[in-house]
């Protein structure tokens, strides 16, 4: 497994909860579009706390930090971030190293 | 996509650091033993902030909330919370709701 060479982070984002359904929508297009289309990201999953459905965790799985690099540089990202701007009202991003990256065989996130 | 009805969890374990070599051990086997052998289980994924090692995020992937049941009653899921009885210092389990679950074609967890 290539899993230590993976560049994951976590993403917690506070959205206003007046406009959660714009928010699905536009993180949605941004995650559909940048896992069918750029080779470094290799899984992006997006979930609201049950409890709290205005937090918002992103678990996030690029090939290298390079991938990570690019991303932040494509249009989609971009549309997504000026999309958001006024429904996000804190955002914290950690760096994490992974342990174990355990999916299903045929996963891409593996290799 | 089936993304709403898998069952998500997200794991914050806080560990001893003195034992952070045997606690990675154990979790890199159950998870390895989970995901080759249970049907129910499509996803784990065990990280440490790089900022601070001893703390643990595990992103959970079930197909169902059965196949999150059935996890927790394996002789090796038992064999895991008794080896690290003495290491984990906290643990906050939170449930949460799929927005979107995007991997790459082929991943195990999409279908």
């Amino acid at each position: 497994m290539l899993d230590r060479a993976r560049h994951v982070r976590i993403a917690e984002i506070e959205i206003d909860p007046a406009q959660r359904e714009r928010f699905e929508l536009a993180i949605r297009q941004v995650i559909e579009t940048s896992v069918g289309g750029e080779p470094g990201v290799l899984a992006l999953y997006a979930v609201s706390d049950k409890a709290n459905p205005a937090r918002v965790t992103v678990f996030e799985i690029y090939a290298g930090a390079e991938g990570y690099r690019a991303h932040l540089e494509t249009p989609h990202f971009k549309a997504y971030k000026a999309a958001t701007e006024g429904i996000v009202r804190s955002l914290k991003l950690s760096e994490v190293q992974p342990i174990v990256l355990g999916a299903k065989s045929g996963s891409g996130e593996q290799a």
